[in-house]
């Protein structure tokens, strides 16, 4: 029989960043994040198919955040509709997950083979956005170059978000970029 | 003795990107791209360290090319200055590069360790060019856009270039993709 224990995914979240911060992302097993959540082996096996889960669970709706917001923006103006799914796709980072983001980003920065799955994560959200622009009828170059726009705006608005002392929240900070991109190639 | 062999890095090249689109990059042997240019494995070694540093020699030549464009234009606005960045990069990519080019991506394409490469490569590239802004005295985050925003339009102007059917070089590529971008963010 199964016991649904409450709240352990995120019990094994927080125990996985704290040990990759202390020991390592390679220096750290799956035995001991469990152990530092007061769970089991089978428990963790449950939630995440493999250590690096940990950092990347949610990427599917990450991305479907931002394709659901190219989808369901007014009008056919690229940047407009990238604006619009850059506003929708922040429900994915509330408030309360500022420090885990930052942690996160820390043990990423730390080893170059999950930087190179953050890299590909996102050159994956620019292609979906590029298609979903496509299928609203924009033609191929404005289509990639809003979708890397957009994914340009959120890594800078991110990074910003969660570097020591900001205070504002992401939705505020990417508007404000946006406006800064543009007031740069006025 | 060393006998230097006249342009066998070319031929290894060559021989490289003809292996791997017929037989796929995993299932190449570095022995079967030295048979294939009639050349040794040793002659193999004394040019690249292995099968992958085929495809991405000179990334520190591209690399510097981009920094020095930053370096040497006139000015301080920052988009000014990457278009300038950008012009001085496309030494790297003659006409007679093309074709190659189209090849080398397409092996590119078809093995997900090699876009990860690829992915980091374009990174870095931006990180680098973000610190030659910054030491212009550009602000952080004009310097990071402007940085991502060259390197977009680069990514989708290389695409164009090397796709089937084109013709018009990078340089005039690239400035037509730039003022796309203008226009798109105006």
């Amino acid at each position: 029989m199964v016991r649904w224990q409450p709240g352990a995914r995120e019990r094994l979240q927080a125990a996985a960043l704290e040990r990759f911060a202390a020991e390592g992302f390679d220096g750290t097993t799956v035995a001991e994040i469990a152990a530092t959540a007061g769970l089991t082996e089978r428990t963790f096996f449950r939630h995440f198919a493999d250590k690096r889960e940990v950092l990347f669970a949610g990427q599917d709706e990450f991305e479907r955040l931002f394709v659901a917001g190219i989808e369901d923006a007014d009008g056919t103006d690229p940047i407009a509709v990238v604006a619009a799914a850059l506003e929708g796709a922040t429900g994915f980072f509330p408030e309360d997950r500022r420090a885990w983001s930052r942690a996160r980003q820390e043990v990423i920065d730390a080893d170059p083979g999950l930087q190179e799955r953050e890299l590909l994560k996102l050159s994956k959200l620019a292609g979906a956005m590029t298609d979903a622009l496509r299928r609203r009828g924009i033609d191929p170059t404005p289509a990639a170059l809003a979708a890397e726009s957009g994914v340009a705006v959120f890594r800078v608005g991110f990074a910003t978000w969660i570097a020591e002392g900001e205070e504002r929240p992401l939705p505020v900070i990417l508007r404000a970029v946006l406006g800064e991109l543009r007031s740069l190639l006025a």
